[in-house]
């Protein structure tokens, strides 16, 4: 059942004992989401606990901060950001039937709660969070701010992404003014890397390989690059996004060796080719814009096939 | 003179043919400023032209469409974003005795100007810009919204810098309503190099230097860069943030040589540091976060003499 943010507001007013669970594999947006919501419901006397299926990331400890956790039965469940039944993860997939009231964003949420407060023009979970907080009359403190703050950078790419709408810049203006502690934030989220992810960057991208007019980009990430860099796992993710930022590049392919003659494929593309299209043709499939597959040849036989594949997806486009 | 944004917007209104000056090495805000108040003026059937000492740089040609450049004799000279009268370049040199009004938001302005509308609060000179728009009761066109959007994001940082303020999100929602091409800007202006940049990054990124516990971090563009690297003027500007993101680092130092024994200085620091104090020590000045200076020694003394004074002022902190 579909319900408005103030009636999500009273729901979570007229309960107690409450279970937050986010979704697995978390980002800024569901752990924004669930370290406000605790926040604001702690601050009116109830009993509340966070959940997530997978490790909570380093990066965003300062969300942590003053975070109590506590054991009992809960009498409610809440889930922030998610949008589907499969990412709750493994832990918690007792849940998946359980859950009392959703919070969420995403267009493609399968109403799998009781009561879900969904609206799709929301950047980021966190700004519906900080409507319903606004509604239950709990001051946002600068505490709870950072966290609304944190899910809103991430999922709008700090305001850059076509999802940034007018309410996510007024959202964030009333956050400043909670005093939410937007510099640092920004800067651990968006501005700081390590020196070996400089060095790890700098070694892809001196060897990257250019096809079709350069309108293609290639990245590769092997035993050669751990060698030659030293990096650890953590150093070599998230790089898939480098090759499609060089100017006229529209699709952007990193290749990533898992063991031998395996290789996982990231691919970020532009208007003129669906990413998703081009991995579903080695198994595998995402978004329009970012999807992956896995190739199991030896380098030089993925790389051509690849580059085939989407030089025929870039002219049919142009055809 | 200081004056009010509602006296200023009363003095363009009471005068017609119009110069309005950009800085020299225009960035995004001065560009924004100037050519949206040109819309604006334009609008309500003044004559107005631009003129700059440099080159207007190409990736913001967007900004450029719908001027149209007049010759006439003009009887009213506007700059914008414009600090010093060292920042009118050599061929403005003329008008530095001549400027009617100043719209800034450099604290370190020298108030050159006849009148000067100064709001040091402002992540950008268009902020303030857009606040004289909406005093003068002009429309805000998409075309000017992408102006003052584009000189927003440019100073701020895409609202990632500590000089954010809940009015320049509050601006942003405005220019969003106005129907600036937010995506398409912030991917031109943060998310698209070009791969002469990516080789100039890669060249002084694996020269950086580090001192003091790595927290001063330093890179140098010199004559040998630009042999290295074969990069011209433009591909060498907006470097300076590239040492303060690395992990750890307080301050990050550029320093750029602009002929023999004379270097340019961009420092970028974290709360720890006042850069516009460090760089005041060598006739510099400009921000907190962001200041700069020209050093006339050879190149050795004058990174000896950067580091310690930057030491100086790390360590005055600390005590």
């Amino acid at each position: 059942m579909l319900i408005t943010a103030q009636q999500a507001s009273d729901e979570l007013l007229a309960h107690d004992d409450i279970l937050i669970i986010s979704h697995m594999s978390p980002d800024g947006d569901t752990l924004g989401c669930a370290f406000a919501l605790y926040h604001a419901l702690f601050a009116v006397g109830k009993r509340v606990k966070i959940r997530c299926s997978d490790e909570l990331p380093d990066r965003f400890s300062y969300l942590y901060t003053g975070y109590v956790d506590s054991e009992f039965e809960e009498q409610y469940v809440v889930s922030v950001d998610l949008a589907a039944i499969q990412l709750f993860g493994e832990k918690l997939n007792s849940y998946t039937s359980k859950v009392d009231l959703c919070i969420d964003h995403h267009p493609s949420n399968d109403l799998y709660a009781k009561k879900t407060y969904l609206n799709a023009s929301a950047a980021a979970a966190c700004e519906l969070i900080y409507e319903v907080i606004v509604l239950m009359n709990i001051t946002v403190t600068k505490q709870i701010a950072d966290c609304i703050y944190t899910g809103i950078a991430t999922d709008s790419g700090c305001f850059k992404y076509s999802n940034t709408s007018p309410n996510t810049h007024i959202v964030a203006a009333k956050l400043f003014e909670c005093g939410a502690d937007y510099e640092h934030i920004n800067r651990s989220l968006f501005d700081t890397k390590s020196k070996m992810r400089v060095r790890v960057e700098q070694h892809v991208l001196s060897r990257m390989e250019f096809f079709c007019e350069d309108k293609i980009a290639m990245i590769t990430i092997n035993q050669q690059t751990v060698e030659d860099t030293q990096a650890d796992e953590t150093e070599l993710d998230g790089l898939s996004g480098l090759p499609r930022m060089i100017e006229g590049v529209l699709v952007g392919i990193t290749i990533r060796e898992k063991t031998l003659n395996a290789y996982k494929v990231s691919l970020r593309t532009t208007a003129e080719v669906d990413a998703s299209k081009v991995c579903q043709e080695f198994g595998g499939g995402g978004h329009k814009r970012a999807a992956g597959c896995l190739i199991t040849e030896d380098y030089d036989t993925a790389k051509t096939m690849l580059v085939e594949v989407v030089k025929k997806h870039l002219y049919e486009f142009n055809k």
